[in-house]
């Protein structure tokens, strides 16, 4: 659990590419982002009140999150300069970075001294049980996707904002880094132990009201084989009651995988559906989220259209046309 | 990789069934195996050449297997005595215990003092690559099952020796801590990192003649919640050409989950089937292998029979009656 709010570091970062954490935190969660701090030369704005350390702690800000990518994987003397003064002024950090904060020996140091954690949420920070498969109250929904990257976590996201929106009980659940940075709390599913990834997901979405829902997010495909193993673990840890079902159309192959092209939609429910119904036999496919980002509005909505007609279920794209087709699925399950 | 051969190290194990490691060894690689060495009140006996440490060293022994559970989950001070002595004579020392050699200070110190190797085989030493499903030269087949300990290991190792008898080029492939100590070597898969298995499954089947077999050890169960990602993970970086469908037709639930009932052999090969020729098109399914050891000898030949009739596939108890109808159906490919 990371304490919010936040302040977001974006460093020297180039550009706004850079910053795909500090977005999401801005997007997502606005009232965890108090402020923005940067460095010299930064080429990365997200538009918030630009504050300094002390300011922003006087504001109430906790934790100072890294919320841009470095340049070369290594933390520089500029970033270390301003990351040994937070945790002085009592702030703790927080990062999604390859190079961990706890292999750093200053910061180590500084945090010891003036009693902050350093969060590196790559790095899974509880012993996670193996899971037992017993079926939990409450409500889950998973998105699986075609192909990694086709905008899984964005769907859950965006369905929990409308959830909230229409007073449904909703919690996303952070299964990767960006996610948990944004949320304060998930896990980081790719670097669990073999044996423990399915438990980790029980532990992520445990007993809940019978009227919640957990909105997980999804990780690889069963598609693809670099990562479908951890896809598996999300289908039977989670015993989702709802599957979203999510696809790029224009994708020419598997990411990072050109020998392998991209599978149907209806080959995804095929497979996926019976997978689920092993953990939670009641499983439906409730609909369909398409990124159409690199189509035409006109082809966009042609697409959605089509697909609806071909799978008899409800398609949207949640960033272009929003995410209430797919909540009202949800809601009338 | 572990020097062979061995001299088997059973302890004070009370009973034949915690020398679980020490049978595999013996059964599988008898000729890794030059002995046995047991402490006072060992209820243990392989069979084999009672061996002081000196006498087998003499002999050739490299390392020292541990070869039974020990009792309560500690290295006890008995144990320890002949652990050191043999790492002062030059022995290696390999376990695949719960509570790993290297945690035990006295053990690293004496293997630092005389350079032996400690080789705990649950723990991955390789820092494995993530998948790239590039096609292998070569042939792969795998076991996959309906439940997880239904004969997976058993029915790779019975054919790579029958396929060994016939002249045909064949290597079992481990993926868990019996078969590694068993062949010394293989990959620990349930605590490699989730982004890692896919990977370390190529890793252990590379390239290779266009007519050899790598027999791939199962784990797990694409039906079994707890491990089912796992299994996974061993279907696309094992990218097999051939599928054995293993089952154990008296359990009543999944192992370990007494809610979970058993699924078909037509539910697993029509699951299986399709996840596999993601990876490799023309995978297909060769075989069945069943355990029938809670079955009269009546009884289980007559299911085979059934099971033959009904799926069209041969269909075998390696055990009981050997693995031959399963070679001959690889051979036939």
């Amino acid at each position: 659990m990371i304490e919010t709010p936040y302040l977001l570091f974006l460093g020297d970062a180039p550009d706004m590419l850079a910053a795909k954490v500090a977005i999401g935190i801005r997007d997502w969660r606005p009232e965890n982002a108090i402020g923005q701090i940067r460095l010299p030369g930064c080429g990365a704005d997200l538009g918030l009140t630009e504050l300094s350390l002390a300011e922003a702690k006087e504001a109430g800000a906790k934790t100072l999150v890294i919320g841009v990518a470095n340049r070369g994987g290594v933390i520089s003397a500029a970033w270390k300069e301003v990351l040994i003064k937070a945790l002085e002024m009592g702030y703790d950090l927080a990062s999604g970075l390859h190079n961990l904060l706890r292999d750093e020996g200053d910061l180590v140091a500084a945090a010891q001294t003036h009693g902050g954690t350093l969060h590196d949420v790559r790095v899974p920070t509880v012993g996670y049980p193996i899971a037992n498969g017993v079926k939990r109250t409450g409500k889950r929904c998973l998105a699986v996707g075609t192909d990694c990257s086709v905008g899984k976590m964005y769907t859950a996201m965006a369905m929990e904002r409308d959830m909230h929106a229409r007073g449904m009980k909703a919690t996303f659940r952070a299964t990767g880094q960006t996610g948990i940075l944004i949320t304060g709390h998930g896990v980081p599913l790719d670097a669990v132990i073999a044996d423990f990834m399915a438990g980790s997901v029980e532990y992520l979405t445990p007993d809940n009201d019978a009227d919640h829902w957990d909105m997980i997010e999804g990780q690889g495909s069963l598609f693809h084989v670099s990562y479908s193993g951890v896809t598996m673990a999300l289908i039977h840890g989670g015993q989702p009651d709802a599957l979203i079902l999510c696809h790029e159309p224009t994708r020419e192959h598997m990411r990072g995988l050109p020998g392998y092209k991209l599978q149907s939609l209806e080959k995804l429910r095929d497979t996926a559906l019976p997978l689920a119904q092993i953990a939670n036999p009641t499983c439906q496919v409730v609909g369909i989220s398409v990124n159409t980002q690199h189509l035409s509005e006109g082809d966009a909505r042609a697409y959605l259209a089509e697909v609806e007609g071909r799978m008899g279920l409800p398609a949207a794209d949640p960033y272009r046309f929003g995410s209430g087709k797919l909540v009202d699925a949800l809601a009338a399950l």
